[in-house]
């Protein structure tokens, strides 16, 4: 199957690596806003405009949209959705209805299949939520982040006057997780699930005080947190920091007859958050062209796919080899 | 969804006790190959002969078929997806092949729908290692099993001579799963694995240092294991050992890009293994009546079940809560 990638970030780059891992893929182009003569791709794959994609229309049988959920995908998919197949990783949960509808509309029309919110968290964790909270009707399940860097809090400590760089880590509090993991089934709040570790590099003549008051009292991204602030060196932050490692893990305790606890988790520990998420999308671009070509159209999320789907196995092999 | 119980053992009544959990099913029967005058069942649900089955076709919307993979399951799941849509944990995997044939045949014919193989290995552990390898296709998997009981090496130990009552627990060697969460791949032999823990109640007069060597020389069962034997009182294995905990994991490494490493895992602890697969095969069967509204006929395995289908929740309110 001839994949495209539009945007050519380091979601993009993730695709563009991982499209070697899977046999049946071929990359036929990357797509970008950028001026395509400035960009070299990491495996020679072309560039072209964003806007000459659609002349792409019936010579790619999925497009892997690589934009921010801010502003980008809500634009992007519904657009692209006219005129292929598509696969996104929009992860603003609350906005998932919105976009749905927007998508589902454009590609049910044209009779295409898009896949919104595909990755770990919206995509493998809510995976392990539904399969939990079926097998455990009587329970209760606990989302842990991390450790890993989230880029929207890295972001927002950057927007402070006087910090140069930063990057944030979200920490699962190691107490929860283990009694969530004992089969206890805790209230916890905001502040005992998460702790919050801030790098910062900071511009000459910047007041740390201020800035770490700053951060610390930020509503929203830190103040609901106990989170620490380290002052860096531009030097530590490329030595120690330039990684994108991320994971977390999905708890659900239930019970079942008299008095019969199960436990089940989820968990996954990334090098890299941008090339995981972008293994996930290559392996949804395959199963949203199998739906395509089953006549399922519209717009799914990965709860609606079957996981053979995913698989380059078919049918028989995957029964002998992973049943 | 109206749902039949057929076989009343362990996993039978675990499936009665878990009706009640599941608010859109009602437990219609329990069919049973033993006297039904003899049988109390636990929420007094009616029960009846075996054979009586066939009088309630087209009153029952799937059938939860509780038999034994070896010689139960093969002959029931094809004979009763004749008249039903039927649900089993049919689970040696080297005859998946032909059992999957078999029912499927059965099922596509009369127009039903089938599931075999479900629970938590065959199933949920399946739908780890599908979902683990689609997301990463370069790498290697480990399932570990334990700490739990073998019934069939229980059983095992039970038929040497002199054995009155035996339990024997799998355990997973800690090292090994340390190692493979750790993101190394090893190679491991089944003595690097597994544990094999016995605890073994003696007949009078009987050998014990005779019965201790049968069993650690057992070929297939205990003699690629490091196996333990421990002599306890009628009293101990009443007390200690009268229940039926299992569980384990599935983990997974592999890399993307320029060596990031990656590590997924799913695991479970289960108080009681017959009651957890209970609730699988309910999931299942939810799912496996929808499947039938839609014209989905023939045998499916958990791999072709999209997970929506599972649960209670409908797709609006799954992408609100869960995704």
């Amino acid at each position: 199957m001839k994949i495209g990638i539009y945007g050519y970030g380091n979601l993009g780059k993730g695709v563009e690596r991982n499209i070697a891992l899977n046999p049946d893929m071929e990359l036929a182009g990357v797509f970008t806003r950028r001026d395509p003569a400035g960009i070299k791709t990491l495996t020679g794959a072309p560039v072209y405009e964003a806007e000459r994609v659609t002349e792409f229309e019936n010579r790619l049988d999925a497009v892997v949209i690589c934009g921010g959920s801010a502003t980008d995908l809500p634009e992007m998919t519904p657009e692209l959705a006219r005129h292929f197949n598509v696969v996104d990783s929009f992860d603003t949960h609350a906005k998932v209805p919105e976009h749905f509808a927007k998508v589902d509309e454009a590609a049910f029309r044209t009779t295409h299949t898009a896949l919104i919110s595909c990755g770990w968290d919206p995509g493998l964790f809510s995976l392990a939520r539904l399969y939990m909270s079926a097998a455990l009707p009587e329970g209760k399940d606990y989302t842990f982040w991390g450790r890993g860097v989230s880029q929207g809090h890295s972001d927002a400590i950057r927007r402070i006057p006087g910090v140069k760089d930063a990057r944030q880590y979200t920490v699962p509090v190691q107490e929860a997780v283990d009694r969530v993991r004992a089969g206890e089934q805790p209230e916890l709040t905001t502040r005992q699930k998460h702790l919050r570790e801030c790098y910062v590099t900071l511009k000459e003549g910047a007041d740390a005080a201020a800035v770490e008051k700053q951060i610390k009292e930020m509503p929203n991204y830190f103040a609901d947190y106990d989170t620490t602030v380290t002052f860096i060196s531009e030097e530590e932050m490329r030595r120690d920091h330039s990684r994108l490692p991320h994971g977390g893990q999905v708890i659900r305790s239930g019970m079942t007859g008299e008095g019969n606890r199960h436990v089940m988790e989820f968990s996954l520990q990334l090098d890299s958050n941008p090339e995981f998420t972008a293994s996930v999308l290559l392996a949804c671009a395959r199963a949203v062209v199998r739906m395509n070509g089953r006549g399922v159209f519209g717009c799914k999320t990965m709860l609606d796919v079957a996981p053979a789907d995913l698989s380059i196995l078919e049918g028989a092999e995957l029964r002998k080899k992973l049943l």
